[in-house]
Parts: C-alpha cells; structure tokens; sequence
C-alpha cells in the first residue's frame, strides 16, 4: 500500500502541533444512540476554533516558511477559521477567503482572529479561485484546506490520538472510524495514520459527494453541491491526495441523507447538550440511520467533528 | 475528622450507578482561559439529564425500596430531570415540583422523561414544601436534592472519577477543586471523599450565599436569594449534611458576581463551545475573576457541572 503520508510523518506532526492544539476526549456514547453497537465519539468539536482544521492548519504554518505577506486560504468556513487562529498564534497576517453560503457564525469567528475576510461567490469553488490568484499577485502562502500533504498530516494526529487514548483508558482500540467528507482531509489523514488496521467508513452528504463519485469514476470529477451541510462538507471535487488514499485505505462511502443529518444533530443536542454542526453530525447519522450497520460487538468509533453552528438554531 | 459519607461508600455507590451514568471526561483547559493556572475541566455537563444530579439520583433510587406510588421531589430543574430520568430509567412512577422561576428548558427536560410537574410558588423552598405534603400524603419515596447521604454519596464518585481519570491520562492528582454550591451536595460529596487530600473550595453566587452565610453564623440560616443562577444555585438554606462536611473539609466559600457567571458561561461558549448554564460555569467565575488566586503551579480543578441552558441565550 503506497500512501501520501506516512505514520511516522503524522507522529512528528503531532509532536510539532501538540502545545498548540487541544488534546480532544473520547466519550462512550449511551447504548440507546446506536442499539447493538459500542460506539466511542471522539469530541474533536472541541478542538481550538470548533474543527479538526486547528490540526492541518497548525502544522502547515509550522512546517513551512511564511512570507511577510502572511498567509491565505479559501474556505466555506472552519478551515478559515483555523488558519486565521493559527497565524494570529503564530504571528502571521493572514486574508481569507469566503463564500457568500458560510455561516454568519464563521465569518464572525474569522475575524474575530484578527484575519482580513473576503466574501465572494457563490460557492466554494469561486473563492478558492480568488484566492489563488491573491496568494499568486501578493506573494502570501496558500494553504490548502485539504489537498496538501502538510494538511493530511495534522488531520491524521486525530487517529493517533485515538489510538493512544484508548489504551491510556485502558479499552481496546477501536475497530472502525466513522469521518463525514468534505475535501476529504481528515479522513484521508487519519486512513493514511492507520493504514487499514482501523477500517475508516467515508461518510458524505447524498447532495455532496466528491469522494463517492471519484471513486465511481476512478478520478477525481466535479459534483453538484446541495445539502445542509454544505457549509462544511460542499468541496465540488476531491482532493487528489484524498482520492488517492480512499483508493487505498477507506473501506467505502456511506451517503447520508439530510434529514439524517438533522437527526443525529437533534440527538446530539438532546441527549447529551453538545451543539454540533450539520458537517460535525453527518458521521453519527450514518449510524444512527442505519447507512452503516456494525457487526455484533465491533467497536465503532464517531468523529464529532465541528461544533461552529448558530445556537438559536438548536433553541 | 467525621464525616458523613465516608470514601468506601462513595466507592460502593460508584459501583452501584456505573452502568447507568455517564464517565464524563476530563479536558486541559487552555493556558489562555486563567494564565498562570494549570486548569483541568470535568465535563460533568455531559452526563445524563445534564447535570451531575443524575449520580444522586440514581444512588437514591438504586439503594432504597421504591413503593407503588413511585418517587417525588422538588427541584429548581437539574435535580428534577435527574429523578424523572432515573425513575423513568428504573420503572418508576415520579411527580416533580419546580418552582416559577425554574427554566423552559429544565421544565420540558423533565417531562420529556414523562414525570408530572407541578408548577407553584415562587422559590424554591415553595416547592419543597409541597413535595413534602405530597410524600406524605401519598407515600411516595422522597428524593431531597441535596441533604441526603444517599444524594452526597452519589455526587461523591465525581471525586473518585476525577482521581481514577488523573491516574489513567498519567496525570498527577489535583491540588484543588472549585465546585459551585446550591445545596451543597456535591461539593460535600466531593469533600467527603477526598477528606482534605485535595483542597475544595465552594463557589457560591454573591447574592445566593447559603454555604458562606451558614459557616458565618455557624449554623445553617436561611438566605435571600437574587442572582442569574438561581434556578440551579437557588437553595435558600444549605443542606445540614453539607454544613457539618463545610466545618469539616471543604477550605473556603469563594463568593463571584453575577457579571462574572455571565463572563465565565461567555468564554466556555466563545473558546470552547459548550453551552454551559449559569450556575455550571460559577466555578470557573472564581477563577477568571481572580476571586480565586491559585499559587504558581497549582494544579487546579474546574467542576462544569451543568449544561441546561436556553441555547438561543448564547446566540
């Protein structure tokens, strides 16, 4: 198996990114979320800035040279918000450019980081583009919200973490990892950290499904993008590094309807009072709609994977 | 020292309940939130009904004979989910009593676990009189909030959680914990089990002082009570059992103001994104506004101990 990212790789990640990144918890959720299974939720929602993006964004910003320019990136929102964290952090400008879909409460969270924000277009796509030429014309470094090695690596300390927390809480390890898809970052870094000893199930939006259909075209090809989670999950095409890791080390897609979606989210608020974003709930709605259905006794492991939603929608 | 609840009955009555609560985890709060402090978090807001009530209520109702009329008691809110959760969870009838002043939310939250709720004065010491008519009148086993050796008991294995999940992250102990006080009952179940190894320090809002008014009298007296976090930290007078533990191991009352619970509920929604209620985010409050001064090096823990809040009041 030849992957893009090595497990070594993602230690040294770790080791670079540890002091600057939270320590996530694993929590065991109630056997009456998924009846028959014994599933562990990972609260990566807790992360700085409400993502897993804090990882990537982190190690990309240490591992590389920032130009006085500073840095910059296109993203529908949680990636914005991490890079923009992560230079302030670390010193850096940074511009970052927005689609007009994000949410209010991202926008607010970008600049609450001290980042020049640039709203524009209609989709993901249209900002990348725009910023691309900004990082071209200024000389700033563009990071990637997905389709970089540097990104892979620190998305794949999630899996690492796993690993270690549950032998530190003497369980063991889990089976099989449930990651919605955007970009496809975060579940090609960690599938690239496990290299299949954790069968990682790609979870995606039925409105949004880059990686679904790359696999079913054998190359990375445009998607339309219409899903309630688009603001995090409504990459219009894969990663080609991604693409290259679900061929390898995912075991399949599980496509999640909307409704889904907005039901895992409900249990989550209800239940257990964690406000969870549409993309962040996506890979507990694979389970608890039945999409992906564990064998007796495999231990399952869910990412909770961002938590920037507007509160007064769970009200 | 005598106390009322010893650690091997904390112990016996975590073994009692562990399977019908949540282990909630433990998170190493950023140096940011209370620079010079080396902080840990207890997300004791994730535990079931959301509140560390539901420890309490389950060791009530698990170790006492339950009659056909089922349980009672009378509750602000998260004392009240908690005993409609456990009863509803162990096959018993419960009829609740909740002040006027007690939350939307903690009242939907109890009947969605289908007891009755009763609705009548206007504090919470109304209600409680009302409940006690009720116990006798029908036979119904009483659950008290906070002044029963079952109650501490239950709230006691938060302690002990907190000492195991040190121990397994290969974390040393805590030097102190900050815990909110209503009742007292789970700052006395704590004391109760560390018996001094760590320091306890009790939080009480300014204007709802029963712990600090009590030790100041030397005896429990009643209090008025004015403050947002009434509805969780309302109780008029401190429990008899919490008083003798108070005199005997828990180290001082820390009193914060009401703007400090809204600064503390503040940052645990902006940098962290949990929805915290006001009386769940008082411990924290001593901490951020210097209303509790840690030495150089103290290893401090911060007790979340509730997370019914309207979330469209953190919008």
């Amino acid at each position: 198996m030849s992957l893009p990212v090595t497990e070594g790789e993602i230690r040294v990640a770790h080791a670079r990114i540890a002091s600057w990144i939270r320590r996530t918890p694993l929590l065991a959720a109630d056997p009456s979320t998924a009846p028959g299974a014994d599933v562990t939720f990972k609260l990566e929602w807790l992360q700085h800035a409400g993502s897993f993006k804090a990882r990537g964004a982190f190690n990309h910003l240490l591992s590389r040279d920032v130009p006085a320019a500073g840095v910059t990136a296109a993203s529908g929102g949680n990636h914005g918000v991490a890079v923009a964290l992560a230079a302030s952090r670390l010193g850096h400008r940074a511009r970052v450019f927005v689609p007009e879909i994000s949410s209010r409460v991202k926008v607010a969270a970008i600049r609450a980081h001290g980042a020049d924000v640039v709203i524009g277009g209609a989709r993901y796509a249209d900002a990348q583009a725009a910023c691309d030429a900004y990082a071209k014309e200024s000389g700033a470094l563009l990071v990637h919200p997905y389709d970089a090695r540097e990104t892979l690596a620190g998305q794949g300390t999630v899996a690492l973490e796993w690993d270690e927390d549950q032998a530190r809480l003497g369980e063991p390890p889990i089976d099989t990892a449930l990651v919605a898809v955007g970009g496809g970052g975060v579940a090609a870094g960690m599938a690239c950290f496990w290299a299949r000893r954790v069968k990682v199930v790609a979870v995606e939006p039925e409105g949004s499904r880059c990686m679904h259909a790359a696999l079913a075209a054998g190359r990375p090809v445009d998607v339309q993008v219409e899903s309630i989670a688009a603001d995090s999950l409504g990459a219009r095409r894969v990663g080609a590094l991604a693409f290259e890791v679900a061929r390898e080390a995912v075991d399949h897609v599980a496509l999640v309807a909307d409704d889904d979606i907005r039901a895992a989210q409900r249990l989550l608020w209800s239940d257990y009072r964690m406000a969870i974003e549409a993309g962040g709930a996506a890979a507990l709605a694979a389970l608890v709609s039945g999409r992906y259905r564990p064998s007796p006794g495999e231990r399952v492991g869910v990412l909770l994977c961002g938590a920037n939603v507007d509160p007064s929608a769970l009200a």
